[in-house]
Parts: structure tokens; C-alpha cells; sequence
């Protein structure tokens, strides 16, 4: 039997995210998928592109659709006339949107109607005037699914990337780097089996240099990492966030685990971003998008670039794939 | 006539130091420069070289030494029996020679008998051990040099990056990034004349997402960027921290003002360490180091790779060659 399709969110109506997607359809890297989005959106991105395919509105995400087509399913509710919206201003009406596709695509998953879902950019600042109550999507995600523990991954060919703090303040990330965090983030890196040798970047200069320059790497981090070891966790640090990325890179690791939003995402996207893909561990699902935002600035020009929604949903087929064979 | 030598501080004795001056000097990379250290610690390491060179003592920095020697220059009240300590452990006395050739060198540039210092690598806990009141070179040469205020740049074939702040923990670290330090910073980074397109990273993540993630971006950062193109500097941002560097690396910007150390160094170290150059802005005269550390773990084994001092030595070169000239 034909498993369910993989489900992609279009994203804010007027980012990138609408014809990225239309772009994947296009390129032939999104077999077996369907849309969540709004059909009139989608028909205004696919007509971006040198050779649109046809748009076709489903009753259901798991509807079987024809060939070379793009297959969107509309969620209830979405507001009216998202399509006239102008391309690359923060709006609550994309904000609302976007939102009402990411909760439709986790209820389709969890009735069985969808197997993994891949989610193109949406703009914080849009979500926030639409009062949707969390900063991105791996936190609107957690709740939908129930609220246990998730942590972002950001992985290219090069490097893997586990992150304990996110979308917050660095001032607050600092009183977020806590015991419990870092262990969780290292029981959830084991449990998503993305490498058996997990190192552990340190929060501050040099690891802290021996306390030197602050203390949370023996306070916490370092007791956390001995606690992962204690139970069976393969892992190492902290480590100067300034080196280990390299040697990660080298081989030395199969993964790093950073504190902060910044030290794991400046080096997976220093090399480009084309290849990149947002992991979130820890739910009962699989999910994935591209590793970078709306891009407001090209939006609605067909100037976007494809490659890492195609990687994420490259993966999202392999992970769910695994998940459906038992492996 | 001839230029004064570059002075090459031996770093701390029982580090990699003194093995990888040696090696610059057997590799032919640094012709023109006398080392500013202890005869026997030279001695010892030249001795791990599979075809080393005859160690000279010199009594002054810029008495000329023959070729194909090790030109070295020892201090007065260096510790006695530095080459008897063993290799890799933190070492009062080693930090308290380490310090002393440093002081010494700047002391001998200043009266003219040098015309840059490159320093190898000395380490933090050994400065601390012998009750030196600076956690770093940086912060010592500014002492030395007036109190001036300077910034450590870290450069590279691919990235140039410099820091408003360094060794102090990530917490302390964002109180210090204040109006007056990036805006100094921009002034310091327009004054070495590094480039022209000056690109300034944010603090938070995504350069605090219009004030969602914190509010240092548009309370302190972009007014210095405005207070700067006011002054004729070709600053750009705040831009979002996990981008940026990728952005520079491209060519859309000469430099990256970053305000943490590891915001900055994660990128620069990224690719590999070998190539990368430590250089101080700001100073009165040019100072550069290799961008590595003692690497205790390796030290007095003959393993420790030069280039990254090859590289100072020769950033060095260039550099105070320009002053020389005029340029």
C-alpha cells in the first residue's frame, strides 16, 4: 500500500515559501507530496516559474492526485483573498495563515493521513501580529504534539547540529542553559539516532577557561555530560565553541550539541545554505524545512532557490521511510 | 638600511610555542625576525626538529645574527631552568616568562629595535598562575601600549572578522556591548584600513527578530552602525548572527564586526585553523599571532603544525612594511 504523502506547508503567503514549493513540484524532487496551503496562493507562486504546473485543490491531504501537478490542500478557515496580499510585508492575515497550515498538517499526520511534514519559512513578526502565541515553528509544533521535549537540528553534508537554547534573547538562552537542558538535548540526540559521538560546545569563551571566563561549563554543562555518559550517551565536552565545530567537521564527532542559536547555526550555514535542513527531535513525527527564512527581500520574483526544501524533503522521505519500515 | 627585526615572542615554554617558532624559522618563513625568549627553552625545542638550527643568543633584538641560526633574544629576570619544566602542565613560572618576553618586546619596538611583534601562543591559567593581570595578549599589549583602545581581529583567505568583545564570560559580555564599543570598534576597524564595506552582526538570534528576541539590536547596535555612516564608515546592519559570515565569505562585505568572541571565531576557525591570522587593531605598532593555543596535549612532541605562525609572521611582514613605507 501507497504510504500517506509527505505534507508541505506553503509557509507566510508572501515569503519565498509558496513558490519554493511550487519550485520542488517542478523540479520532480517532491513525489509522493501534497500542500497544505491556500490554492489561490499557490496558483499566484506556480505562475512565477518559466513552466507552471497545473494547480490542483484536494477535499483531502491524502486525496491521490494526478502527474505533474501540484496538489494543495486547503486547511478550513483560512482567510479570504490571501493571494492579493502584496509580496514581502509582515501581514497577521499571512501570519494567520501560515499558522492554520503548520495545525492542519500535524492533525492530518496524527490521523494517518500524512507521514512526515515539511514546512517552508514563515516570518516570526507575522505570526506575532496574528497573536499566534510561539516564535517559530519548532515550538508550535512541541504544543500541537503534545508538549514533550523537541530540539532543533540543523544538518548539511558537513555538519550536524543540535541546538539546547533557540528562539529567545542571548541574555535568557544564558539562564536557559540549565542541567536538565543539556542532558534532555543529549537524550534526545541519542534517541533520534543522528550519530553515535555527540560533542558538546561550551556557552562561553574557550569553554570558560577553566572558570576563568565564566562558570556555566562546570556548574552545568560539564555535570550534564557526565550524567548523559552515566547513561550509556556517547558524549564529550564541553569543548571551546570556537574549535569544535571544525573538528566535527573533520570527523572527530557525528554531531554537536551548542547552547546557543548562534554558535550552531554560524558554522552549518557559513558554507551556504543551499544544502541545509531544520530537523526538530523529539516529536512523533517527522519534520523538517530548509534552513533559511521568508526572504522578504526576493519574495514573489521567482528568484528563490529550491535546494534546501528539496534537501528537506529528501530527508523527511528517508526518515519517515525508516520510520514506516520499523528500522 | 635595513628594518629592525620583527620580534617572534616564544609563547608559553612548555606549549607549542617555542616548537613551532623553531619550525617557522628551519622552514625559511621568517627571515627578518629575531625571537624574544629563553635560550634553553629555544634550545629544547629546536631539539624536537628532525634537522634543526644552532640556537644564537643575542644581547640585543636587532643585533644582526648570522644566517641559518635561531636568533634569540632572552629578557632580563627570565626564571631559571625554564627547560627543565615539564611539557603541558600550567606553570607559574612558565606564564611569569611568558609574560616578561612579551612586555620585553614591545618595550624593544617602542625605543625602535623592532618593527612588529608576533606572538606564539601562551596560556590563560599560567598568566593567572604567575598573578599576571591580563587573561590575554590582547589585553596585555593594550596595557603595555598606553591603554589605547584596541580589537583582535581574526583573519583569514576567506574571512575577516573583528571583535567588540573577547575573553570574559558570555554574560559580561553582552553588558560590554555597548553603544561607545561598537562604534569604537568601527572607528579602530576603519583606521587599520582592512576594508571598506564593514558588515556589523547582531547579538541575538536572527539580529533579535525586530525586537522579539531581544532588544540590543535597536537599543544600542544599530544607532552605533547609524552614528558610523555618519562619520563617513561604510558600516551596514545589524544583520542576523547565523548568516552573516556566510554573506562575507561571498564577497558582499570586506570585514564582519561581531560581538562575541565566538560569534566571530566559529566561522573564522571553521574551515581549519592553519591558515588563520590574530591580529591586534588599534595598537601603535603591528602585532599578530597565530589564531591557536598552547595545545598542551601535543606540546613537546615535534607534532605542532607552524603554519598559522607562518601566516602572522608574514600578515607582519606585509603589515609594517605598509607603516614603514607610508602606505
Amino acid at each position: 500500500m501507497k504510504p500517506p504523502p509527505i505534507l508541505v506547508t506553503m509557509g507566510d503567503p508572501v515569503g519565498i515559501g509558496p513558490e519554493i514549493v511550487a519550485r520542488a513540484f517542478v523540479q520532480g524532487a517532491a513525489e509522493g507530496c501534497a500542500v497544505v496551503g491556500d490554492v489561490g496562493v499557490m496558483r499566484r507562486a506556480m505562475a512565477l516559474l518559466s513552466e507552471p504546473w497545473p494547480v490542483v485543490a484536494l477535499d483531502a491531504p491524502d486525496e491521490p492526485a494526478p502527474p505533474r501537478c501540484l496538489p494543495v490542500w486547503p486547511p478550513d478557515a483560512l482567510p479570504s483573498a490571501l493571494d492579493a496580499l502584496p509580496w514581502g510585508r509582515v501581514d497577521a492575515r499571512a501570519g494567520a495563515a501560515a499558522a492554520a497550515c503548520i495545525e492542519a498538517a500535524v492533525r492530518a499526520v496524527q490521523r494517518g493521513a500524512g507521514s512526515a511534514i515539511v514546512t517552508a519559512p514563515i516570518h516570526k513578526a507575522a505570526l506575532a501580529a496574528a497573536g499566534v502565541p510561539y516564535p517559530g515553528h519548532t515550538e508550535m509544533l512541541q504544543a500541537l504534539a503534545g508538549g514533550a521535549p523537541v530540539r532543533m537540528m540543523l544538518a548539511n553534508d558537513e555538519l550536524r547540529v543540535v541546538l539546547v537554547t533557540i528562539h529567545q534573547s542571548l541574555r535568557t538562552a544564558i539562564d536557559a542553559v540549565t542541567f536538565d537542558a543539556v542532558l534532555e538535548t543529549l537524550r534526545i540526540a541519542r534517541a533520534a539516532r543522528i550519530g553515535r559521538r555527540l560533542a558538546v560546545a561550551g556557552l562561553n569563551p574557550h569553554a570558560g577557561e577553566d572558570g576563568l571566563f565564566g562558570d556555566e561549563e562546570q556548574r552545568v554543562i560539564a555535570p550534564a555530560v557526565a550524567a548523559a555518559r552515566a547513561e550509556g550517551i556517547d558524549a564529550h565536552g564541553p569543548f571551546a565553541p570556537d574549535t569544535v565545530f571544525m573538528r566535527a567537521r573533520r570527523g572527530e564527532f557525528d554531531c554537536v550539541v551548542a547552547m546557543t542559536h548562534d554558535h550552531g547555526l554560524i558554522p552549518v550555514k557559513y558554507l551556504g545554505v543551499e544544502q541545509g535542513v531544520n530537523v526538530t527531535l523529539g516529536l512523533p513525527f517527522v519534520r523538517t524545512s530548509p534552513d533559511h527564512g521568508t526572504a522578504f527581500d526576493i519574495a514573489g520574483r521567482g528568484l528563490a532557490d529550491a535546494s534546501s526544501l528539496v534537501a528537506a524533503i529528501a530527508w523527511a522521505r528517508r526518515a519517515s521511510g525508516e520510520v514506516i519500515s520499523g528500522a
